[in-house]
């Protein structure tokens, strides 16, 4: 792995307006956001040899998205499963192409629509899970059927065993929503308060409404990878990808993650097995991060990832995110275009460009002297994650 | 590209029973046919620490396939796009997670039953082409709705442009049941005249059922990818990866390839655009393969890659297959195990498990002295292919 440190960057990025119900399909959104990425990169859209996406996708075939490009020549395509841990799981195995010269411009991208979600549902219903575990048929008859039901357990239980608090989920969601208000391009910009949160009704408790990502809603976000020397040769500061890993880590146990709040010692999620394989690339520590752009589906995930990712040690999440330390001008400032809970639900993707504008110096709530940013995808599912760097 | 020639080996096979019906689902295949390759290999399962599978795909998802196989940490997942290309083109991205340290180990397999027939249909169906060449409403309407349809077309145009005949057809769906009935793992094993071919009523003139794959049945195959050096001292002779290469290249024109039979010059398929790049990272010509699994949907598929990969030259297909030259004896031994046509449909994967086992020497219809062998993927879609050696 350490011989990919450093061989590749990002060089462009591109996104299409984020939007609910915008009637558009994916389809268009992703060749739009194909486009800008190859605009602001400065290459001539024909250079792109690699393809890769989410595999949990309407988007199109590769074929298609070629064809329609006019691409006359790809010599690398793949695509990367699960859900949230896809967008730097993709961005991981362009890196690999671009390395191994299998590709030597490759475009990752993700749309994402209703429908996409629709899928999406299906692919990873508790059904799904319930091929490994058994334990689908003890579970939904009691009400647990969707995501949400998940996450609020584990949300539930890290109450439980650390203290943490309702108001300390509000954290996140207000500081997302301050970073969102200087976004033109946010969904969510509207001031919002603690007091506004509170009023937010539950989902599932202790889970609101503001602690969830704007879903759906309609849009796409491109990047072009290619090796770090050409790079330096295009339009745009490079964003050198310093490390990249992804990981799927059974717990200690064989019981599956909708079992994860069950288990005696607190759950782990995947991102926790990410991190130590991430810095180790890096041949950083968390100390080195100076801002984050944290999968947030649920303000819970980011949380939780605070922690797997060493910024601070289990159970003080909900420390960590009071007093502002995780926005604009705090220590750590965390989702800077305002995450999946206030700029848009683009399954990651959002998260990467955005990371791509801090190491450019180019965010709408830019962290001054940002030189090191860390991108992780959802959890706890199998995950990936990214450390991009001036 | 050329880093990677021969730093890979395929050090493990396995296989489950091919059967028409077998009640059984392409979960619970995958996990046996894995776990017979895991024991083929001499590995312990817990070494596995990649999955690459097809994209479309029911067998179930990699976080099941790890959790079933009880995987403590997966650091490489991917899956790959098309259909019948999707088996060498997975096992490309393994030599290239092997090759840049993502993984050490990793399994790739396919597991097939009608269920992942019917998904494929759905994916890759006229509907889907329709979306980039717009097409589909012009085709539909006159009967143009099915696969065979498409491939039904491109052979006849061969036929018209280079005066290839049903006979020579005949003769590759012959070849396929000579080298099946030594195999006591195929399904079609009956003895096979061209008389008999003859017999076989039409389906989409002028492919007859005996042109086409077995389909549906029901199995699965996989293979270990791991580094020449670790397979070195594994149990089996390693089947080292001298080459690998996947190509998505637009022909002449923006035309897609429903379309193809229509060109005023004759249709390339997609292996004609991976062949040159494969035999440059082998650093070989066809003169250097000594057997080949070529991807058989139909007998025609067989004959124009004898083409597209140098064995003849454009329109000599059908002069190629005459006179035993791909039979056990000929001059270029093809599908050795039955290929689509006679063994099983797995997909391409079971011509992947049988180029391994020709460069083992273990093939129920051995070429003697075997120490290069060339797998494709199918075509006319994007597509991959391998060339593996002793």
């Amino acid at each position: 792995m350490k011989q990919m440190r450093d061989k590749c960057a990002i060089a462009g990025i591109g996104q299409t307006e984020y939007l609910v119900n915008s009637g558009r399909d994916s389809f268009s959104l992703a060749l739009e956001a194909i486009t800008n990425a190859v605009e602001d990169a400065g290459i001539n859209v024909k250079d792109i040899d690699g393809i890769l996406k989410y595999s949990v996708d309407s988007s199109s075939s590769v074929e298609m998205i070629a064809a329609n490009l006019g691409l006359p020549n790809v010599t690398y395509w793949g695509e990367t499963f699960f859900g949230g841990g896809s967008g730097c799981s993709a961005v991981t195995q362009a890196v690999m192409a671009v390395a191994s010269g299998m590709a030597n411009c490759v475009v990752v991208y993700r749309s994402f629509t209703p429908y996409d979600f629709m899928q999406g549902a299906v692919h990873n219903s508790t059904t799904l899970w319930a091929r490994a575990s058994g334990s689908g048929d003890f579970l939904r008859p009691f009400g647990w059927t969707a995501m949400m039901d998940v996450f609020s357990m584990m949300t539930q239980r890290h109450m439980h065993e650390y203290g943490t608090t309702n108001a300390q989920l509000g954290a996140i969601a207000v500081a997302a929503r301050k970073h969102a208000a200087m976004n033109p391009n946010a969904i969510r910009r509207d001031p919002l308060t603690l007091e506004d949160y509170y009023d937010s009704p539950f989902t599932t408790e202790p889970l609101r409404e503001l602690d969830s990502a704007i879903s759906p809603c309609d849009g796409a976000a491109a990047v072009i990878v290619t090796s770090a020397e050409r790079a330096r040769d295009l339009k745009q500061t490079p964003a050198y990808i310093r490390a990249c890993a992804q990981v799927l880590g059974i717990p200690k146990t064989t019981l599956w993650w909708e079992q994860l709040p069950f288990k005696f010692d607190f759950p782990e999620t995947q991102s926790a097995y990410v991190a130590p394989r991430l810095f180790e690339m890096a041949d950083m520590t968390p100390q080195d991060i100076d801002v984050a752009q944290i999968y947030d589906c649920y303000t819970y995930t980011l949380l939780t990832q605070l922690e797997d990712y060493g910024f601070c040690k289990k159970g003080e999440g909900g420390a960590f995110v009071e007093n502002g330390r995780i926005e604009l001008g705090g220590e750590l400032p965390v989702n800077t275009h305002g995450g999946h809970l206030s700029e848009a639900y683009i399954h990651g993707f959002n998260h990467i460009v955005e990371g791509v504008r801090q190491v450019r110096g180019t965010s709408t709530a830019q962290v001054q002297d940002a030189e090191t940013v860390l991108v992780t995808g959802g959890v706890p599912a199998p995950t990936a994650a990214l450390i991009l760097r001036k």
